[in-house]
């Protein structure tokens, strides 16, 4: 889930259809625009990484970026190693404030390391996404060969010297918490413990994992907070309505404020706008945090609750109805009423996309192997409207509609290759992983999410109060009871792994 | 280490320093002449698979093969699944007759799936061994990535109807034991124990392991088995001596019978036949089972123990002296007795190494990912001569010669990789494995060989007199005690591993 629909933008170039549009918004992205978080100090350098590990046609290397801290860093202390997502590498440190605020308590270097084709680590430049012979080379196995080579690089005594024998954590929330997971079951040798946080290691093809999960627990969680459902109900009826006379869609076009390069002009343009809203909705789902952030743009604390305030009683009629919805997409579009204006339709709004940076990345990953079924039922199971089945022939076409101008056609849409690498329902040889998943957080429903269960030395928890990795976020005055304890939790088994490390070392 | 030294037939063509010969003829290879095995009977098939399991710049697949018989299968029962080492599949299948020995008693089906770019598993025909853009797709990673392919398709319902919950137990030897711990350890999902024979998974630079303990453990083989030490010491003192003078060499090519392509012409000439007799013991050492086999070309029981019985006493003489050695090397290579004359010199007895198949294939492996540091330090370690340290440079430039005419560059010796990748000191996650490794073995010098050793579910036993990979071979009756017991240890535990996911699947 992004802040803005990448994926909607690309229906312009590729004439897609949008119901599939909503499948693809839900990428586990922690973007952030990070304007009044803490700042953290970091040094930037780059680390020459093969293009390939895994073969060797070619001996062409690239420039991997990472940021290090050592200021707190002391021999016999761990290196906290996030392993980066689907973004430009700043906002994972700016964002993941629990590692800032361990390392002085357990004397660790600080590293974050850049995802392959993602911010700065393009391997080809500006043609990285150009064509798929290069653009191929982006995939998540590569990306832990990174990670590796990045663990073999800190720990040669020179990068960060005295850390030869260094305990390695990995952290990483969402994607990045899938990565931090993997990373630790696939080389246990470099990585003594991994946090996982929201991490949906189960969303694959053949997981079990129901498709419309998803919204099922957005909708959960605005209910819980306190929406009216008939009022979210009345509310779609009344777009619908006003959308069939050109009254109503002026109506519409006053009332969400919209630009004029979003207008509502045909009754089928309601569709745009519903996805808007139900975006919104999605967003401040997975951000849904008690103080207020920059996550995903402005928000207050506790955003859900407060728009189901901003919602209240059915409306009364359906210009109440309409106007409610517009509460809540204000609310999460324009909580600082900066905008005049909102901008609704994707396929119309480039700029605002562009600032995200690799729009394409995410989608090609799960347009190879990170492909994961997602979509709606709407009533009962969800605030919004049934496009599902997650079909493999609708996606199929989304993925060869989105790049096969690069190369690409479907044979190397593998639906199942990432649960045959990663596995898809379970996870065997798991250890010292703490998975935390949020009940709030949509993302949930496909997480290693166990209630509070341990397994050997596999911790699963559920905050109760929790939105998306919300334990990653640096303390704050305004934290829950809850995750006060989770982080205490996961800093006594990370010191447990440090201290095993330690012996094995000694020994 | 295998029948012919391909590594010096490759210095004809690329002028390479005769020591580090030496070093490459070790591959942990399993070929087979199978001339006198048992029979077994089996489908042969082919499996299309992606060329490239780990990124996605081609769309390119190839034919797999693989063997297979259900003859035994019933449902419930499991998968045993041999995972093809660097040859031609057949040898595997005809040598392990542990697996065939147990499909009846656990219902089990068999397969064997070959390793890509050996035998008739060649993603580009003739063509693949021609240039790294199609050589370098050879790779460890790669070939588990085809397995685990593989076993999604065994267990798809129809290629072995009613296997879809099917127990999955690896089975491998030498490299294909190093493949088939590996396989568990990384994919532990698909693949629910391994039984990894003589497998040296610690093999690799930074590991810790003496470069030169191969040649150690094959000297004390010999020496164990009544060798006197003095006897083949002046054996070369002898060769060294004749090959001074023109009637010495006379001596010598009538001696051993020296094909008139590899007689020994000038003094530094006696090198390749002292490597030709270095290796004779080094294969013997290998192959040194209770009862006669064709593993390595035609040998009596117990051939370490004939061969010393063939020695004898220190040589009176140096004329007697050379004979000794002479019955080593008639003994190892033509204990049949079908050969008039022996071709010592293998960079001018080409043809009797076509017969291999793929010769280039391992020494690829080794020039990549897979570096085996191999050397002997001479008196005391071992019986030969000092050719160590085994040097970066040395290897380099060895795989260069090798493989520049294809586009090789030293920038694809990755000394680090397969360490990084597999874990070059420790296996923290492996479970559900059985290491094990023969005394007599050279080979077990590298691997997870602690002595009897039960670390939760990772067996490690050492078979007192136990070369490589004994226990998998099929039984006999003049099997040793010992292999008797660890093979019914394996048994049991491979049940173990059965009903354990025959218990996760009814859960």
């Amino acid at each position: 889930m992004i802040l803005f629909s990448i994926p909607i933008l690309l229906l312009l170039f590729f004439n897609f259809s949008i119901s599939y549009s909503k499948i693809h918004h839900r990428d586990p992205v922690t973007y952030s625009k990070s304007n009044n978080l803490r700042k953290y100090n970091y040094h930037e350098d780059y680390l020459k990484v093969p293009i390939d590990h895994f073969t060797f046609t070619t001996d062409l290397e690239f420039n991997l970026r990472y940021f290090i801290n050592t200021d707190n860093y002391k021999k016999g202390g761990p290196i906290l190693f996030y392993t980066g997502n689907e973004g430009s590498l700043e906002s994972f440190a700016e964002n993941t404030g629990f590692m800032w605020d361990l390392a002085p308590e357990l004397n660790a270097a600080v590293v974050f390391v850049e995802h392959r084709f993602y911010g700065k680590s393009k391997p080809f430049g500006n043609s990285s996404y150009s064509n798929i012979k290069n653009l191929g080379y982006l995939s998540t196995e590569q990306a832990l060969g990174d990670f590796a080579f990045a663990v073999e690089f800190f720990k040669n005594g020179k990068t960060i010297p005295g850390a030869e024998n260094a305990a390695v954590i990995a952290f990483g929330g969402s994607y990045g918490g899938m990565l931090a997971a993997w990373f630790r079951i696939k080389y246990p040798h470099l990585v003594d413990g991994a946090i996982a946080a929201s991490a949906p290691v189960f969303w694959f093809t053949n997981s079990g994992i129901p498709d419309d999960i998803y919204d099922f627990i957005v909708t959960r969680a605005f209910l819980d907070a306190g929406c009216n459902r008939k009022a979210i109900d009345k509310g779609w009826m009344a777009l619908e309505e006003f959308a069939k006379t050109e009254d109503g869609r002026q109506y519409l076009n006053q009332v969400f404020k919209l630009d004029s390069k979003s207008l509502i002009e045909k009754p089928e343009d309601i569709s745009f706008l519903k996805g808007y809203i139900r975006e919104s909705m999605e967003a401040m789902a997975m951000v849904n945090y008690p103080y207020p952030t920059s996550f995903l743009g402005n928000l207050p604390g506790w955003p859900v609750k407060e728009a189901c305030k901003s919602i209240g009683s059915p409306g009364k009629d359906k210009e109440q109805s309409a106007q409610q919805l517009y509460n809540i997409v204000n609310l999460y579009y324009n909580y600082t009423g900066d905008k005049t204006t909102h901008c609704a339709n994707p396929e119309k709004c480039q700029n605002a996309f562009e600032a995200l940076g690799d729009p394409l990345g995410w989608p090609f990953q799960t347009c190879t192997e990170m492909v994961m079924p997602l979509c709606g039922s709407g009533y009962p199971n969800d605030f919004f409207w049934k496009d599902c089945p997650f079909t493999n022939s609708g996606w199929s076409k989304y993925c060869e509609n989105t790049f096969s101008n690069i190369g690409y056609n479907k044979t190397l849409l593998r639906w199942t290759a990432g649960g045959r690498t990663f596995g898809a329902k379970t996870l065997p040889s798991a250890s010292n992983i703490v998975f935390s998943n949020g009940y709030l957080d949509p993302w949930s429903g496909g997480g290693y999410s166990k209630i509070d269960e341990v397994r050997g030395s596999v911790i699963s928890v559920i905050l109760k109060q929790g939105a998306h990795h919300y334990d990653l976020r640096g303390a704050h005055p305004l934290d829950t009871e809850e995750v006060k304890r989770v982080r205490a939790m996961e800093t006594t088994a990370i010191r447990k792994w440090i201290k095993e490390k330690q012996q094995r070392v000694r020994y």
